[in-house]
């Protein structure tokens, strides 16, 4: 490897996110818990966010309009102004959550630092990746912020030009199988996954990986072990 | 002036933005105007977006969950979930609205390609800004797409360390005083301000500027005669 381009996703690889939205979605369905069953509401939801996925984008905002959508659907035009309220406080409170870096993160751009140049490559929404960031006290590792509306094989691209590097020297390091590693391998990169304990559902794929260019770690200071 | 980039703000410079807005602005009080009056209306929904602002940052969706909010104070926890319905319905079709290019644009871009790079600098969702400009079928004109979280003096700097240029090199044509004006005199750009015959409140500013790398023109073809 002649990697010289460490890019790290950013939500469930340096710090907590999904676990976020677990804990809204939860929160969510308690609300209206008298319409429909846990497990309907979950559906509804998730159906609801795929669905708007190409019109809204990723991100927490898409999230909120997506279970307001969901509440006057589920509650077949009943529900209240009171619970829409609540539904807006729910995502209010999810986009002020703190930071809580995961393990060995901090380890992690301590010792790539000076040899690597270090980039963020994440997707979402431009403020609130650019507040968790700030908010993480880690952008002064970073050469490079990239935030993509999508990460896929032509987003990669513009990256490696942006950067000016040839595909092989990029490593991307990231949580999701989907967006951090497959679109990677396809132009050439190199890709390891550090597998985060959830993972939402449109980040799931059902094909195993083997690549040359490919590793799987259990915590990202694994990593170290070959750079 | 030795100019090497024209940067072009979008939204009401490169095409119709802001009506579409007050279109909507419109029709959400047409929506509410048995809670109060429409002035009444008006106000609270700009209240509530520039309050919601920091959290939320610019784009549709954080105006459709400013619009949602409004709705629910304003009918004192009384709206029915089928206007809610509503409100997510006109901001689905303000996300969908066609691109309609501003008079002399496409000429303008014609014109400077090849003798300046030129570049697209706006604010906004990322998601949706992308969408636009290849709806608007000008994308082959740029040469860079930079779409910020905040048009202020820290984002021109970094515009113009990433296009490798001096700010002296850059001129930023623009609809907005505040965004595309003040920010790029401040770092020692050139500016040129093509007024839309509409500006959002939050775009505003009270004093007038006089500044040697600064001009007004009425129409964007006007920057032909001293490009």
């Amino acid at each position: 490897m002649s990697i010289k381009v460490v890019a790290l996703d950013a939500d469930d690889t340096l710090w907590v996110n999904e676990s976020y939205f677990r804990k809204t979605e939860e929160a969510f369905c308690q609300l209206l818990e008298g319409y429909a069953s846990m497990h309907n509401l979950e559906r509804e939801l998730v159906r609801t966010e795929l669905d708007n996925l190409p019109l809204y984008g990723y991100g927490v905002k898409g999230f909120m309009l997506s279970m307001i959508e969901s509440a006057t659907r589920i509650s077949a035009g009943t529900v209240s102004a009171e619970t829409i309220d609540k539904i807006i406080e729910l995502g209010k409170k999810l986009l002020n959550e703190p930071i809580e870096l995961l393990d060995g993160v901090e380890e992690v751009l301590r010792s790539l630092q000076g040899k690597y140049r270090l980039v963020v490559a994440t997707k979402g929404d431009l403020l609130d990746q650019e507040r968790k960031l700030k908010k993480s006290g880690l952008s002064h590792y970073f050469h490079h912020i990239e935030i993509m509306s999508e990460k896929d094989d032509a987003n990669y691209l513009k990256l490696i030009r942006h950067l000016d590097i040839k595909p092989e020297e990029l490593l991307m390091v990231g949580n999701s199988l989907k967006s951090d590693v497959v679109p990677v391998l396809n132009i050439g990169g190199h890709a390891v996954h550090v597998p985060y304990h959830i993972t939402w559902v449109h980040e799931q794929i059902n094909h195993t990986i083997e690549h040359e260019n490919f590793r799987v770690v259990e915590r990202i200071d694994q990593i170290l072990a070959f750079l």
